[in-house]
């Protein structure tokens, strides 16, 4: 078995909320569309988000764990520089995120903010400047 | 913003359970491991799984949502062939993965199975006939 994730997938409460965020309002480009059903989007090389309707997943998977709080996985989209985690916060406000935070220099020499989708799935908007952040980049 | 996901984090209750679990028991190498803190697991091409300590990731993230049920996320793990769908669940079983379910003939033409580490994450082991399917496989 090797190690790939090829398939992300959250469970989305609202399709077309999700649509309109990745789509129109982050810009992405679905490569699978399919209306009430699943926006997939390719994030990398051999690798897909799924965006999937709630009760399909919950169907397939099993009922989902709620309660107030936020969701238990992070998705980060690693940048180059402090300056473009900044220019990408301010680009997901801008295409409606929730909870944008403020860029904040980490422990361990990193630099990172966070914001939220639709369904609360926190994005980490990151520059790290380690050997492993580097190997991520572009 | 391009359309990447450059880690993807977990949040962990054992790191110590976790690390057994995809090292020893699923045989993938660590690219970064810190213990009590972090174990991260090249996935891709620029992609990187982070199991990380859940008290950390609530520090930093925010509480948790809890609850009885499954999280919202998925992970899938693509196959060429219906036979290595098989294989692959074998081997989580023999891992010591729980909730090791038996693959299914889905009516969008798929064949795929599940099994959950140990926090209940859910990897779908999946052959996809599909062009979408086919164009995560190495």
């Amino acid at each position: 078995m090797d190690q790939r994730v090829s398939f992300i997938t959250l469970a989305v409460r609202d399709l077309d909320a999700s649509r309109r965020f990745y789509l129109d309002g982050l810009g992405r480009t679905a490569a699978v569309d399919v209306p009430g059903e699943v926006v997939m989007i390719s994030v990398g090389e051999r690798v897909v988000l799924s965006l999937w309707d709630e009760q399909a997943f919950e169907a397939e998977v099993g009922p989902v764990a709620r309660g107030s709080g936020v969701p238990p996985v992070t998705l980060a989209h690693n940048v180059a520089t402090e300056e473009a985690v900044e220019d990408v916060l301010a680009t997901a406000r801008a295409a409606g995120a929730s909870a944008v935070g403020v860029p904040t220099r980490r422990e361990w020499g990193g630099y990172t903010g966070y914001f939220a989708d639709p369904d609360g799935f926190r994005w980490e908007v990151a520059y790290n400047p380690d050997p492993i952040g580097r190997s991520v980049l572009p």
